[in-house]
């Protein structure tokens, strides 16, 4: 990429992201990821405090998201429905189709690391309590509200897994709604 | 303890317990375990690799027994039910009424630690995997074996923190099967 193009935190995310695939994680340098990003290992910290930061960004503003349609999702609404209206709007804003050949590039370098899949692991379980919290404050009870929040990462990481497969050709949100589903039938008494 | 009783490893456990939850984990040292079981730091390490071995003493155990429950549950058994079968299994064997201050005392400790809860985070992934595996070797078909193992560990999950909670009254094999119901009664279309 050009370097006088003005999104230099997009262009080192995809360049870490390269080096991550090409060299492996634990081969690649900030020095390597700047360069390749034709940008300087100054401009990488403003933006990043490590090369593992590279691979999380976002995760707050996901939580965000999730939590604050929890919170406002019309009353009659049961819980589940609740938190999966909250991994829908997730799915629209951030799982979109421009972002899936990241999002699967990022998965495999997780998936080669310990250290990067315990990282992972922690952020999902954050999730789940701030979705256990937000249901909490819309009166729902316990053990509801922490099974429902368990259960919605479920569902929001089988439909991940699903997204990111190659010959996947659904959107994220409809993923979500056809996890759910199937989640209901294997649970119908 | 007296020095001559025969379960050293039991003793290296409640030690450990015992002064993880006095000064802290981080702050305990395995010649401080040792001395306060009465043995020596030769004995703990034919026992353990080190202090964080101590907490997570078992996992394999428990791991295998679910999976084996999980493989032999009867055919007509739907996968969530398998799946619960393996978890009430593993209560009845496990999670049993003389080990629930262990436990609780043990939960405290990982929750103090951040690198003790990814430890935990991480083993409760693989368990999931494992029955995943499990459900496939049933004919369980993914996503179907994906959600359900996810499902359970949910439940898992929901069922020990109410187990461990000091008012509680009720098994660990009741809780699994309270929660479960709870969780149909959630996801009821």
């Amino acid at each position: 990429m050009a370097r006088w193009e003005p999104d230099a935190r997009g262009r080192l995310v995809q360049a870490a992201l390269a080096l991550y695939g090409e060299n492996g994680y634990e081969n690649t340098t900030v020095a390597e990821i700047a360069q390749r990003a034709g940008l300087t290992e100054r401009t990488f910290f403003r933006h990043f405090a490590d090369k593992r930061e590279v691979l999380f960004d976002g995760g707050s503003a996901l939580q965000e998201l999730i939590v604050s349609v929890v919170a406002d999702a019309p009353d009659p609404l049961a819980p589940i429905d609740a938190a999966a209206a909250g991994l829908e709007a997730a799915g629209e804003q951030f799982f979109v189709p421009e972002r899936r050949d990241f999002a699967g590039q990022r998965q495999a370098v997780i998936a080669s690391n310990p250290e990067l899949q315990e990282r992972e692991l922690t952020k999902l379980a954050a999730l789940s309590t701030a979705i256990a919290d937000a249901l909490r404050r819309r009166g729902v009870e316990d053990p509801a509200a922490t099974l429902t929040a368990e259960v919605a990462i479920a569902v929001f990481r089988t439909a991940f897994e699903r997204w990111i497969d190659e010959t996947n050709r659904y959107g994220f949100p409809e993923l979500v709604r056809d996890s759910l589903d199937q989640l209901k039938a294997l649970t119908a008494a």
